[in-house]
Formats: structure tokens, C-alpha cells, sequence
């Protein structure tokens, strides 16, 4: 007998036919004699429908209140498939976010579980009941609703399967695991069988949306063994897991690409202690996130800073830089939004060298211009024309022999 | 300054349009320099759709997940209703029924409300903020979410007025308050300025869907000033009060009718003790209701009784007396569904003389013949077919001058 979270994300959950199949799926695992703790998303489509709502009736709707009406999301997905278990004589409970004993900050719409309490969900599965928790929420210490990031859901389970001190964590989602690059962009990809943690925090963000990063961090910080499945299929998944030493005989895991990105540059600002600091701090308190950041130093101590947010931040990002290049006497500021990055991921590149020159020489075979490079110890990025992404991802994914 | 509790029922938040200008009724009262607690309840339509896509799920779906499901409907009434006061700036906060503080039963889809604890309520107000409850729904004291009878958020709002000591609690509708008779049958009905809790309580049990009749049980227990007024214009409303004294010189308040009555007989059972109790405990068991019941006694130490039960519960009901019948060795049972019941309320009854003759003549002026007859201190209520039901409500108004 295992203890054993499994999560079900939007598209699993969207009518009462697919919430009936997700419920013989749990009563398959919970007839082999498993505790079962189920973790479930809003059904698809219904958090933008209750976001495009809100802005109808307010241009900036408060956070607090925002989250109020997106946490019904999942509390509809949890009791409906809650029903769906007792229909087929299951016992079954459910459980909202704060109901399930997930501490979150106060941060509304963007908060983050600092704790869990079991206790409730244990004495439930002492019982003998399926537990059904919605994803995505929690409650404050104030006891206010809140709501986490968006693909918060993975999060959720893997905290709950972390504070519940579950045997295996499951995410079914609707692809069956983690690729070696996006089935939609190259010919023959190959499904992993494992990954480290750290693969997969780079290579969730850098564009590969299986999983939610932060659910990673949770799951490499608590060591929850997590599975990536099909919800729509028996295939076997993707386990992500503690970095061992053979996974380093791999030169690289994967290739991934994220085309929601923007570049900003600003041309000629002081080569001089604090102008990245000025940049970035106002960047910062605008609450955008900065991807890369690129700097190369000009001619007559100036120099030119580069860097990338997402496409849906770069309006506002540029503004702010417009009026600190004004202060730092910048000469330019200059806004492309048609570009992408391509990224390799891999602890094999700790330990095999030419890795970097490998992917290089397989852009400039394609004629891909690089714009950008960034690396880090288990990654590389470049940021390329938005045109090249697909040429891109399946030149590099041939240059590694990807596919055997 | 004044402390005004509304409710504003579905058909005022059914849409962002109707949201927008609920927000500003309550904006100008509170502008008016009053603190404000508002009341509401789940769009119109969305209730009914979501127990439908229960029974989509389950044949008999858990009281328990209704209830988790149910309540989806009302939180996402309250944060948009929140979020249009902020766009018009008027700082406002949601909270749920748990949140709230309303402690309930736990018969889950018809709890009832235990208590009140106004704390959070208060101390938001004391903010300057418009609080904002989610109605018909609580939380047991284990906090697991609850709803109220259908109806319940009028006593969700009345409750709601009496644990924090408010002024008055305005219900918002679709009707301007309350009526001598039901404006769509009599031609020429007056509104009420005043009624007592009694009488209102009378009209609600006896077919005037107006208010919920647990909620004017509260505003009569706890003494808590109720005024029924319309969400759509500015009319005064009607005032439920205390009796007073000259309310007994109205010989009746108005003429009230309920066609969901449905009626079964069952002839020649013993005429002896425990006849009654056999019959009315296993209906009872059922969670059936029963409404007006008489006995009569037959010849040969036989008895006659035939009752009346809500035309939804008439087969259950039916395939109960049946069983029920043969046991007790009776010679027939009958049922008939196209019965309607009328009523005549008013607490002058109690000091007016001949009020019954009176209500019996205006029917046989109609030869409308009477099936059936109830009363109690300030009610008196017939048994008709439906078909004279108009008929004989206009021409019970048209003899107590309830036009004038």
C-alpha cells in the first residue's frame, strides 16, 4: 500500500464526461490497495472566462477579490469529481485550498504555500476517503482566500504529497511526459524516462511548460518522487527525480524554446558602478521579470545594456526605460519583439566540454543569427529571431543525436 | 449615521450591467454617511445550472459536495460586486459565509444558522469599508461548507442584521414590497406600508414568495426592522414590524394562494388512536412536508383523512399512504394534483367576527365549492380546484376592500 497524490490539471476536468473517466482512473490506483490524495485545477477554460468577466466590470480588479472569484474554479472541479467518485460507490471528500490546510503568503493572485497541515487530509484518509483538494489556492493566515501563479495546481500537489509525506507524486497532464524538445516543433522527439531536478527547473523555464517550476523546487527541496503522465493514456511517464551519477554520461536532456520574449536595449549609459542597479531596481518594483541580461561596453566609457522580459511586459518595461536612460544620458532605447530563445539544458555539460560550440555551429549551419547568450551551469540560452525558433530547435536537437 | 444591512437577491447580480448599478444603489446610501454589510446571492440561473450539472455526474450527488458545489454561485457574486465598488471607488471587502462567521447546522443543503460571530464584520466597518457576505451559506462548526434552505440568503441578510446589531435590513427584489394580493392575478392590489411579523410570516408559509419565512422568523425574534423594497426603482417598500395595536383594525392584511398543493385522501381507516401517527410518521421519515390536514369521521367507527402535500412530493407521498393504507385496512386512497390552496391573513381575525362567513360567501358567490378548510389565530386557508384559483383571489380582495 502506497501514499499517493495525483493531479489533474483543467483539461481532465472540463465536463462531466472527462471528470467521470479522471475518477476510474483514481479508483484504478485506489482499488490496488492505495491511499489516494487527489489535487485537481479549475476546469479548462473557466479562469480565463472568470478573469475576462472581472475586467468587465473592473479595469484593475482587486487582487484580493480577484482571487475570491477564481478560487470557485477549482471548487466546482473538486466537488463535481467528488460526486463522480461517491456515483461510482467510492467514498470521497473534498476539500478547498484552505480547507486542506495550505498557508500561503499574502500575496494575492501571486502567492506562494509556505505550509501545509496535514491533519485534516490524514484523519480523511484514515478513514478510508479519496481526498480531493483544489489546487491553485490557499488561505492566508488572516483566513483570506488566495490564489497561487498560474500552473499553481502543480504546485499544490507537490507541497500536499510533501507535507503528507506521500510515497509518489503524479502529474497527469495532457502530454505523457517530458520530451526532449516540443513534439509540435521537430520531427522525432524522444519522451525522457527520468530527469533531474535541476533539468527540469531549467528546462521549465526556458519555455517547457509541463511543470510548473516551482513545483519542481518543492519537489527537489521535500525529495517527493514526481511522475509526469498522460490523463489519456496508460503510457509510462516521466520521473523527475534526485540528480544521479549516470544521468552526467547524457551531454544534454533537452531542447527547449520559449517565444514570449522581448529584447530591450539601451545604448550609450555610464560604464560606471550603479546603472544596471538604476535599470533594474525600477524594472523591479514594477514587478516585471528580466530574463536575460546581456552588457558590452561601448567606446568613451559607455556602454550598452541588452536584456529580455515577456512579450506582455515589454510596453510597460520600455516606458521605464525610456525615463532612466533620460536620467543616465542614454543615447538610444530600442524594443524588438520578435525574437525567441532557444535553450540546451543538461548536467552532462558540467562535465563534457565543446557543448556550447556544438550548438553554435548548428545555429550558423542554419544561417540563425545569436543576438544574445546566456549560460548557466546546467544551461545555455540564445536569443534568436522569432522566425528561426523551429529551425532552430530541430538543427540543435539533431547536433545531440536527441532522438536515440 | 446608521448601520444598513441589504440583500440584493440573483436576478440584481445576474449580470455585470445589473452588478454595476446594485454597486450603486449601495454607494448612495452609503454616501448618505451609513456603514453598509450587503448580502447576495448567486447569479440568477446559476444555481439551477450547477445542480444540473450535478445530476449530469451522479444520480443522487452528496449533500456535502452539493453544498461545496453550490456555493461556488455566491462567492463569485460577492467578488464581483466587491470589485465594481472599487471601480467606483469605494473601498469594499467579500467574504464568504465561513468567513463571515455563520455558524450552521449541519444538514448539509438545508442547514440552518446557529449563531452569528460579527467580529470580522464589525472590524472591516470600522475601516470605512462596505463588507460584502456571500448569503444562503455557512460553515458547521467542523468547517465544512453549508447551504441554507433555497431562499436562505433573505435570512442569511437577516441574521446577518441581527449579530451585528444593525439598524434596519433592506431586502432588495424584483417586487416593490409587499401586496394585499398577488399583482399578476388581482387586478387592483395595494402595497402594504407595514405588516407584522406574524402576518408576513402567515403570507410567506401560505404562498407570497416574497420573503423566506425562517428570515422573518429572525427579524421577529432577534426584533430586527425589515423593509422589502425593489432593486429596479425607488419606491418605499413594505416596513415588517412589531405588532401593534392598530393593526387589528385591518380586518385582513391580504389574500394569498400556493398552487403547488397537491391532495391525497384516504378513506374508511379505524376511527382510534395511533390511525393519525401510523400515517403522518412514515411521511415524516420521508422528509416529506405536509401541510393543512382533516379528519373526518365516517360511519361504522371509520375514518376519513385527507391532507395536502407540495405537488413535487405527491408520488412519494402517494406510494407511501398506499402502503401505509393496507395496513391499516383501508378501503380506498385517493390523490388529486389539480388543487390549489387560498388564504386570508390578517391579525385583526382575532378581534373581527364573521371573517370565515365572509371568505366562505364571496367563494359561493362564485360557486367555487370548498374541499378543504385550515385555520389557525390569523389565517384561515381553503382547498380549491386550481382552475378558480384567480377567481376566487379577486373576489376575496374584492370583499375585504383590500383595494382601498
Amino acid at each position: 500500500m502506497a501514499l499517493i497524490v495525483q493531479k489533474y490539471g483543467g483539461t481532465s476536468v472540463k465536463d462531466s464526461e472527462r471528470i467521470k473517466a479522471v475518477a476510474q482512473r483514481i479508483i484504478k490506483t485506489k482499488e490496488k490497495g492505495n491511499q489516494m490524495v487527489v489535487v485537481v485545477s479549475a476546469p479548462a477554460g473557466m479562469t480565463d472566462d472568470l478573469i475576462r468577466l472581472a475586467h468587465e466590470i473592473c479595469d484593475t480588479p482587486p487582487a484580493r477579490e480577484m482571487d475570491m472569484l477564481l478560487a470557485t474554479g477549482e471548487q466546482r472541479s473538486i466537488a463535481l469529481l467528488a460526486m463522480a467518485l461517491c456515483a461510482q460507490g467510492h467514498s470521497a471528500i473534498s476539500f478547498t485550498g484552505p480547507q486542506a490546510g495550505i498557508l500561503t503568503t499574502k500575496t494575492h493572485t501571486k502567492a506562494r504555500i509556505l505550509n501545509i497541515d496535514p491533519d485534516r487530509i490524514k484523519t480523511e484518509l484514515e478513514k478510508g476517503n479519496i481526498v480531493i483538494v483544489a489546487g491553485f489556492q490557499g488561505a492566508t493566515e488572516d483566513d483570506a482566500i488566495t490564489t497561487l501563479d498560474r500552473g499553481g495546481s502543480d504546485t499544490s500537489a507537490v507541497a500536499i504529497a510533501a507535507g503528507i509525506k506521500a510515497d509518489v507524486c503524479e502529474i497527469y497532464t495532457d502530454v505523457d511526459g517530458v520530451y526532449t524538445a516540443d513534439p509540435r516543433i521537430v520531427k522525432n522527439p524522444k519522451k525522457l524516462d527520468t530527469i533531474s531536478h535541476d533539468e527540469m527547473l531549467e528546462m521549465a523555464s526556458s519555455g517547457a511548460k509541463v511543470l510548473h517550476s516551482r513545483a519542481v523546487e518543492f519537489a527537489k527541496k521535500y525529495d517527493v518522487p514526481l511522475y509526469v503522465l498522460s490523463s489519456f493514456n496508460e503510457n509510462p511517464g516521466t520521473l523527475v527525480t534526485k540528480e544521479v551519477e549516470s544521468m552526467e554520461d547524457v551531454v544534454i536532456r533537452g531542447v527547449t524554446h520559449d517565444k514570449n520574449q522581448a529584447k530591450i536595449t539601451i545604448f550609450g549609459v555610464p560604464d560606471k558602478p550603479g546603472t544596471a542597479f538604476k535599470i533594474f531596481n525600477k524594472i523591479g518594483e514594477a514587478e516585471i521579470n528580466v530574463d536575460m541580461i546581456v552588457q558590452s561596453i561601448g567606446k568613451d566609457d559607455k556602454a550598452t545594456i541588452s536584456f529580455t522580459v515577456s512579450k506582455t511586459d515589454l510596453r510597460q518595461a520600455l516606458e521605464i526605460v525610456k525615463e532612466v536612460g533620460k536620467e543616465l544620458g542614454s543615447s538610444e532605447v530600442l524594443a524588438d519583439e520578435k525574437v525567441a530563445k532557444v535553450s540546451i539544458v543538461g548536467v552532462g555539460m558540467r562535465s563534457h566540454s565543446g557543448v556550447a560550440a556544438r550548438m553554435f555551429q548548428s545555429l550558423a549551419r542554419e544561417n540563425i543569427n545569436i543576438q544574445m547568450i546566456s549560460t548557466s551551469e546546467i544551461k545555455l540560452s540564445c536569443i534568436i529571431d522569432e522566425n528561426d525558433v523551429e529551425r532552430a530547435v530541430q538543427a540543435i536537437h539533431d547536433e545531440f543525436n536527441l532522438s536515440e
